[in-house]
């Protein structure tokens, strides 16, 4: 009896601040198997990567796959980094991290070619290949967060620039002395269209004495994210309406912008707030309508993520048939 | 006696809403000869090719070299147009121009490949093979005139899109809310950085009731250009100069934003306002030190164009090198 030929297999890991997801995937995007746990991110880098080669062989081992049928590696992890490199520089919620040479310490564990990209871009890259993206050639995913993240795909390639940092998009200034971001910059995107600022915004209104279904709740020192925003508007609260109101007209900007910029097919919306579904894209799209160019009909889709959490690892698949 | 090898030559068309300009240029970028003439915009297309093909073909002559030296021809036009299809499809200043298959009206004429672009991706082009962007492989181009245009160089190639105009970084949108654009946006970075737009704001000031000692000239119905605001900011006139560091500030976040789309290592600004140097430069410089992100060191370079009014010609011939 002849065995099946193995289907050719990718490593994708996900490496975010507080989970570390690793998957096995076929080549066509279907997630074999997946696990994932917390990042140890107090005992640096070296036992993050032993843990990543750890899921990774328990995957392959459970997966019954031989080991010649995996090829390559793809790992999407926090920025900034470098492709060329393989060097993550350092990391927001992984205190020990400065230039860890991820992509070379996990090719010596897994004894495969890896390839190391930023989460966002890699995101994209996923969506690209088997999500919102299938069957364009250009386009760009915004995560709609704690910030707002965002990879870009032209001609089917993630564009890095010069700098390798290219597709911050949640740092493009859409206010000239707007509201201050931690990030050194005023009036930066995402204070005005992440998921957090939403809510930050609902909460520092009550505090400032507007009325709100939420004021109880928010006096009482209740945490307040997007989703109890959305439901409050989704209910009536003009509090609530305004700001998601604000948050929709600051998205279409944003998509304007990337219109000009890149003049992509699509956008891809993703991130918790892309749960919002129609409630989000509608007065998008409404918005759009409203200050429509006339230059040239260029206006890209909007859509809504198709691969949600899985993103990541789809992506990280993706990007290591580039190589594998 | 051998004749020495003729260097390999490209016809560059520069056309523009009002002149027509046509070079015969060599593979180093070198201009070898060049002429202009009014376009005969009442006269349709087909006289601005014909007029285009006698043109190159006096070039050729003038310059005594032999036809077949001439490789290729690249044309730069005003936009919207198709570079894959080689089609105008209009020109705010051409009215009588629309799906005008330029490309091959012109190869028909000159007999040679012809390859077309939008004018501020061939300026770009230029300023990136032979000018300000030389040396590196991801530039950003700003045009400041009129309105501003744009042309991106990503990994050496320019970046055209799904919708094959990408690059329209005029219309940026930078102000929710903002100034309305006769695009049909509100907000554009050209209604705040343009050379127009200078003197528009200080026009409307004044008009408004503003001191400024270009009041009376204002008021008596004298034309004013950026030039003149720019000569009465230098003396010390305090509206121009809170119009011109506007100005500015809004050129800051225009490089900002393209820091963080693009990741480019430089931004080159051309037009007529960049003959100001180091007075247009340095506050744009002082608000970039303002609020400089902190999360990788990944600013491009502000430059200046190196090729001024020739980017045009140098970056067609740069064009038709891609293809001669």
């Amino acid at each position: 009896m002849v065995a099946r030929m193995p289907a050719a297999l990718a490593i994708a890991v996900d490496l975010g601040g507080t989970n570390l997801k690793v998957g096995l995937v076929a080549r066509g995007g279907r997630i074999v198997a997946k696990r994932s746990q917390a990042v140890a991110a107090d005992r640096g880098p070296g036992a993050v990567v032993a843990d990543m080669a750890e899921l990774a062989d328990a995957l392959i081992e459970e997966a019954a796959v031989a080991r010649a049928a995996v090829r390559a590696a793809g790992v999407g992890s926090p920025g900034p980094l470098s492709v060329r490199e393989g060097i993550v520089f350092h990391c927001a919620n992984l205190p020990n991290w400065h230039d860890v040479p991820l992509r070379d310490m996990l090719r010596e564990r897994l004894k495969m070619p890896v390839v190391l990209d930023n989460d966002a871009n890699v995101a994209a890259f996923g969506e690209f290949h088997h999500g919102a993206g299938r069957g364009c050639s250009d386009m760009v995913l915004l995560t709609l967060g704690t910030g707002v993240g965002s990879g870009i795909v032209l001609d089917g390639r993630i564009v890095h620039g010069h700098f390798e940092n290219a597709g911050e998009l949640g740092h493009m200034i859409v206010a000239a002395d707007g509201l201050p971001c931690p990030c050194g910059q005023r009036g930066c995107l995402e204070q005005y269209a992440s998921a957090s600022s939403v809510s930050r915004r609902v909460v520092s209104a009550v505090e400032r004495g507007a009325a709100c279904t939420l004021g109880e709740a928010i006096r009482g020192g209740e945490p307040i994210d997007c989703i109890r925003v959305e439901e409050a508007a989704k209910a009536g609260d003009a509090l609530c309406l305004r700001v998601w109101d604000d948050t929709c007209l600051y998205l279409a900007i944003a998509a304007i912008n990337i219109q000009h910029a890149f003049n992509p097919a699509r956008v891809v919306l993703s991130g918790g707030m892309s749960g919002a579904g129609a409630f989000l894209l509608d007065p998008i799209n409404e918005h759009l309508g409203r200050q429509r160019w006339k230059l040239h009909e260029d206006l890209p889709e909007i859509r809504l993520s198709d691969l949600g959490p899985d993103a990541g690892l789809i992506g990280a698949a993706a990007l290591a048939w580039q190589i594998g």
